[in-house]
């Protein structure tokens, strides 16, 4: 595999990050792949896996020579990285992202780099509930979408190095607006979430002659909750970053699953067998692979 | 493992029904097995898997000398299944259930039964969203729960033999009442499932710019929906037969989802992670294993 770059500097090495640092060090994509964090036991775990050249906690370490930095860190986070980092950057130093919401991330991205080097934001559609470097997966991003999203400003020759980047891991490659993929994913992701989370709390909460109701759970209740153990202040901070399309996707899921109930409430056996197996025709349609 | 039963017929040799038969034949609780259905398809795979010693759609044949009678049909079809066998159902057959609803399901049997023979209701919590007798498995109720729903009327001894039959499957037996029953599981299982349901069809008909949300759905989205590939009508008919347990749980589910939305709309940072992070430490307690 062709070198696209000197040196990667990856910005936090967690499932997400630490798979791409790993995979791209394994397909011989950078001259040098950096991890830069903050939590020590985590940035060892990605040196003792061989994810990394290099560990560091120091952003002047971290920036120097990196012709790529890549954010694989919350979104909160965005601000005070580039700030930290800007400084020993050199210049013309690319900045991309990993993160799950795009419109208003990139945009501050865009505002915090401008000046210093081109940004293009990503998606890689990858990941599971588990977190850190010990999770982390040569193979994650293979044959799964990933999702680049141009802006108006965005340089089109740093696009094509990290559509690169992307496609060399065995990703699938799609450019979209920042917007039109933070509509798409509140819907396939962030919603999906934000309802495990509340079907827990509620399940967690639900009680009947002093028993509780989740020591009566089955395969289906833990198929359906188990991103409710992803890491829950990554996906607060999605869910903020991403509010406006969030809040859509929500009332679109409460009006049907008011229709739903109300069909219950009515005794309306065909109504709801119809509906049903609607939903039921569409998620076979997906297969089980996960 | 001594005999439990000279003849059980069992109603309905899917997922359910087949893997009870199979494995009551493989601990030898009764002399025979026979299943009774509708779909010859079915009943033909019951027989060639060896789950059944014979199978018939007739039934009086069915019913002959059987001292045992469990159905594993839908609550929908038990008033008429019980009606077809009761003429030649032996006086004392016992007859039982594995439904997922029993308050209102039992005291239809019991209506149905009366003066031929003791009813119990049972509930093995055990299933998965495939179904069929080709989906059976003798393990299937190895350590499961299953609830079994006495009310006043209950015959103490038909009682302990259905206690018996399931602790010989190796299932973990609790006795409570029918509406308690019903008000567990209306969280634990059937509230996940139209939660299921209504998660598909929202994402399902979610689209930005031409692109359709279903596209990008990852790891999390098919988790979280794989029980809506259940069987429509079977939990249509779960739905309804348990309709105010159901409402009153939909009612608590929604409560909590309007909490997390108002926190995602008002930008509440604190709130939204502490609530997740509550159901993020509930799910992780119950652990990955389904």
């Amino acid at each position: 595999m062709s070198r696209l770059f000197e040196r990667v500097t990856v910005v936090g090495v967690g499932l997400i990050g630490g798979s791409l640092a790993g995979a791209m060090r394994a397909a011989g994509l950078a001259g040098e792949v950096v991890g830069f964090g903050r939590g020590e036991a985590n940035l060892e775990t990605a040196r003792a896996r061989g994810l990394v050249d290099r560990a560091t906690r120091d952003p002047a370490a971290a920036a120097a020579g990196a012709d790529a930095i890549v954010l694989a860190v919350p979104h909160g986070s965005y601000a005070a990285v580039a700030a930290a980092l800007r400084p020993h950057a050199p210049a013309g130093a690319l900045l991309t992202d990993v993160g799950s919401v795009k419109a208003m991330p990139v945009a501050a991205l865009e505002r915090a780099w401008a000046g210093r080097g081109p940004v293009v934001g990503a998606h890689p559609i990858a990941g599971s509930e588990a977190s850190g470097a010990g999770a982390a997966r040569l193979d994650l991003f293979r044959d799964r979408p990933c999702i680049v999203t141009p802006t108006a400003t965005t340089d089109p020759d740093a696009l094509g190095r990290v559509r690169a980047l992307w496609t060399a891991l065995g990703a699938r490659v799609e450019e979209m607006p920042p917007a039109v993929h933070d509509e798409l994913l509140a819907r396939a992701s962030h919603l999906p979430h934000l309802v495990a989370y509340a079907l827990t709390a509620a399940v967690g909460a639900g009680t009947a002659d002093g028993r509780a109701a989740i020591d009566y759970v089955g395969t289906g209740f833990r198929d359906t909750t188990r991103i409710a153990a992803s890491a829950s202040q990554l996906w607060a901070d999605i869910a903020l970053a991403n509010a406006p399309a969030l809040a859509s996707a929500l009332a679109e899921f409460r009006a049907v699953l008011g229709r739903l109930g109300a069909m219950v409430d009515a005794g309306d056996g065909p109504g709801l067998a119809t509906a049903l197996e609607e939903a039921c025709a569409l998620r076979r349609r997906l297969g089980r692979e996960s």
